[in-house]
């Protein structure tokens, strides 16, 4: 039986004493084009090589690689060979889709690229993460409050949240509505609304948060870990 | 110049007197894994050469050719250059990122795929579509209303409209919000909601409705022309 990828992604956190999530995110420079393949794949091991001590997962972005055509993919499916099979990886899809296309995208992320976690769009509702959640063990961080400083415009939209709560936070009934849609479920809340991360933290004490934001965006690291620990100081990857 | 993608679209369906959007959505048999590539060209061909003389544009979704690896994207690219240049292609993606990201996303869509139109899901709000609206002529149509059974779980919570409506349902105000992107944004609509359909219709009477769910779904073709037409008897898709 496949081990559960939370799991695996606790045990990493607790053996390099980490919350580090790395990103594999390779922008080629203008003399590169000629050889995407090569490019990428040098950037990645680079990156992997320096960081592996204090990693506890991978995050590639699938978006810079599609962006080079199917040599930028076939670098991402070597990158994910470059990393230890100990070592968790999200890939980055924010994929979300229905019925069929929904299992395909299953059989994309989980048969193909073959990765233990993906992040998944929570706007089709639970439908569109229900074929990726049969596969066992296999986890997915839904997009809930985002980092851009403009994602509240959707995402802090106030939502009728029915009899217990009044109006909440878009972003707030999505936390609540994907944490019922089973175990394997992680969230997306950026650095960059605390508030918004203490909020969910207190709803659902047991959920793990992917955190990005941090630095460049704004985001502060000592507040975010505050904010989003779980009560046994883990549940919270920072990048 | 690039051709404005609606202005393409428009003369598409008035040259066929058509309203119909043709997926292109390959599921493969037991017995072709062997050749993916093969498979998926052949079935496209096929569906090609019989519904070119009413098909105003086609969608192929890329789930069902991301989930055969480097093979099926091929597949996928090479299925591009079967369709004549006149004839609109739709890349069903449903992408959104911010930033950095999101100029991959465009990368890969319009520069990689060289696609007219692609669908994006519109959680990030309006950084996520930016740099793709900013490809001189390429439309966008970004997920509403979708077909599924469950779409309404998320989609039909009412959230805060503002000072002119009070509540209203989240593909209400994502409707507006996304008209306001620019004028290359069209809307996903299903047919299986008739009455969100002719409330976003009549609230923006010019913007194009890729309106699927029709048949199988449950979805009825007279109600949905009756409620998506545009006033010149244009401006929807069916499939």
């Amino acid at each position: 039986m496949e081990e559960r990828f939370f799991a695996k992604l606790e045990n990493a956190c607790e053996e390099k004493q980490s919350l580090l999530c790395v990103g594999l995110d390779p922008q080629l420079e203008a003399g590169e084009s000629s050889d995407p393949y090569g490019a990428i794949l040098g950037k990645n091991r680079r990156v992997i090589e320096q960081t592996l001590p204090f990693a506890c997962c991978y995050k590639p972005n699938i978006a810079f690689y599609e962006a080079c055509g199917l040599e930028g993919l076939r670098a991402l499916k070597d990158t994910l060979e470059l990393i230890p099979e100990e070592t968790p990886v999200i890939l980055d899809a924010k994929r979300g889709d229905i019925g069929h296309t929904a299992s395909a995208y299953a059989e994309a992320l989980f048969s193909w690229y073959k990765v233990g976690c993906a992040t998944v769009s929570p706007y089709l509702g639970r439908e569109s993460v229900a074929p990726l959640l049969a596969r066992p063990g296999k986890g997915l961080f839904v997009l809930c409050r985002t980092s851009n400083p403009q994602a509240g415009d959707l995402q802090a939209m106030l939502v009728s949240g029915g009899e217990r709560t009044g109006l909440v936070p878009l972003y707030f009934a999505i936390a609540r509505e994907a944490a019922s849609w089973g175990e394997n479920i992680g969230l997306v809340m950026g650095a960059t609304d605390i508030q918004a991360l203490e909020t969910v933290r207190a709803e659902l004490p047991e959920i793990w948060i992917l955190c990005p934001g941090i630095g460049a965006q704004g985001g502060s690291l000592e507040q975010a870990v505050r904010a989003g620990l779980r009560s046994d100081g883990k549940g919270l990857l920072l990048l």
